[in-house]
């Protein structure tokens, strides 16, 4: 008889949960940023549901993490799979099991954090379950959002030639988890400023809501993910809902002043921690060639940041491949086994 | 410095999660069964949220449970609070906690409990987030729903006079839990049918979204909501939103055959399980007096089941009286200390 540890994620979804028939046209299903249904098939209005959840142990550590940026992120990832559908959040439903010996004051830190994000971008926390038990800290966090028909982006809709986009430099929240864990025995003479900015983007992931939106109403935009594993992991997922290949060049992926000094003082490299690495949380996009200029410069005028071009959807089906100095680096670096959910 | 067990779980949810400033008129927040909100404030729907967790050790215990019970109760007891609220859901979000020595046989028949229900009643999963860990199996299942305008009802609209309704007898699924829990000594000799019966009742509650509907369309009804907690502990909330106190006549509080078989070989009283069990997920209503018969008569030839009135809301605010043969037998049985999210 087999055990739940013989199954990946993947597997252990599609066996137990995404076993729905005939999902109305209005719905759709496990698989993309989030969920997406219409509740009257004639308005041009989708509702979204995202939900994540973290266990103590398996995804933080109680005693190292700061409740405060816990809060933040816990919300924030979820806040990123709306904004990767071109969407607005319209509410929060935060579940917890706390352990009995829980302090109060890591409660009101850890709140803190939430409410943060929440005040920031005008969420209502309109609802949750509570238990205090005594076993670990556990935390499920369910927000729902609106989108238009017009501005609602999926993982499909990608083509062939189009081009292959990122909102952001990568890397750097790997690097900060690399520091955080302390892997590496050079780790000690890293630049303090470094050390501390790179920590940060770990724990305190980017809320792209507002450049989500942006990119939703631009029709140059064809297909829209974050970027939660790592491009290494992701962009197969954009692959394998569209058919297609992908060809990057590993120099135009875009490194942070922090991962390049990171880079220099530790044994890591900073584009494989950027290709592999995850939890950066900036947008993926599949760009019209044709109108990929037009949409970078309107994006750095409105946002005063780079909009990156970093390679190319191509018809070699599922086939990923990583380019140097015009040489085939790597090829389909990750498996396919993270969560589609 | 205090510790988060010296709180209870209203006053978790009060200081750190009821803090979102300035709701929308088009959100109701935390207290109702579910939380509702309108995306469009001009549209005549209501959205809905509603969502439960479950924790192994001190909701259900795991060689003891049924797994597929287990998987049917966890989405039941959400599609109560829906009902609850006059709603029809759109869809399923399912996160689970698993330990990674779990069987997969087990697995197997949780999934079929959960998707008995939603083939029945046709909602899709849609979504959810799967972790493996060596811990507790833990569920946190969010269900969402809708409902216009005219069908929404609230724990808010009950006045002094209106008469306070039941849609099923009560005490049941308090009598199974006893049962299963093996509490009292003369448990051994109780009738096999009947000790099935209501272990059973305990296991896979009532799921009343046609009745929520239903009665969500008569003008009648002034409140609604679900005993999820015991009319003890269920109806001071429906006096606390409405500033009323409520008198019950004991005799007329429906019970079953089974619970009077229960009453009659166990040391238990059937009408305190019927008062201060919880989990039957029966709908309690307020109903405007003049009403009351046409409803009875309606709902019981729509349902071909008894529609039970069992007291009335009066103005002596916030007391809970309960009479038998004309005399006051209790005064406020429950405490306040119900989580009220």
């Amino acid at each position: 008889m087999s055990k739940i540890s013989d199954l990946n994620e993947k597997e252990i979804i599609e066996k137990y949960f995404n076993r729905s028939k005939n999902l109305p046209d209005q719905c759709r299903g496990i698989g993309d940023d989030c969920a997406a249904y219409k509740s009257d098939p004639a308005s041009a209005e989708w509702q979204l549901v995202t939900t994540d959840a973290l266990v103590e142990g398996t995804h933080f550590i109680m005693d190292r993490i700061d409740p405060g940026d816990l809060g933040y992120k816990s919300i924030a990832v979820n806040l990123s799979d709306i904004a990767a559908m071109g969407g607005t959040p319209t509410g929060a439903y935060i579940s917890v099991a706390l352990p009995d010996e829980l302090r109060t004051g890591w409660m009101d830190k850890f709140s803190d954090g939430i409410f943060e994000v929440c005040d920031r971008w005008q969420i209502p926390v309109l609802g949750g379950d509570t238990i205090v038990s005594s076993h670990k800290f556990y935390i499920s966090m369910t927000i729902t959002g609106q989108v238009s028909d017009a501005r609602i982006r999926y993982r499909k809709g990608a083509e062939e030639g189009d081009v292959i986009c990122v909102t952001g430099p990568l890397g750097d929240s790997a690097a900060g988890l690399r520091i955080i864990l302390e892997v590496g025995s050079a780790m000690d003479s890293l630049d303090r400023t470094v050390r501390k900015r790179l920590v940060q983007k770990h724990y305190r992931p980017p809320i792209n809501l507002d450049l989500g939106n942006w990119l939703g109403d631009r029709d140059e935009v064809k297909a829209l993910m974050d970027i939660s594993d790592g491009i290494s992991s992701d962009l197969p997922e954009m692959m394998k809902y569209n058919s297609l290949g992908a060809n990057i060049v590993r120099e135009d992926i875009p490194l942070s002043d922090e991962i390049k000094v990171f880079e220099d003082q530790t044994p890591f490299s900073a584009f494989l921690l950027a290709e592999d690495g995850g939890e950066d949380y900036h947008l993926l996009l599949a760009v019209d060639a044709s109108g990929v200029d037009a949409l970078k410069r309107d994006f750095e005028a409105a946002f005063g940041r780079p909009f990156n071009t970093i390679g190319t959807f191509t018809d070699q089906h599922r086939d990923l491949l990583i380019f140097q100095e015009e040489q085939r680096v790597r090829k389909n670096p990750a498996s396919f086994q993270q969560f589609a959910g």
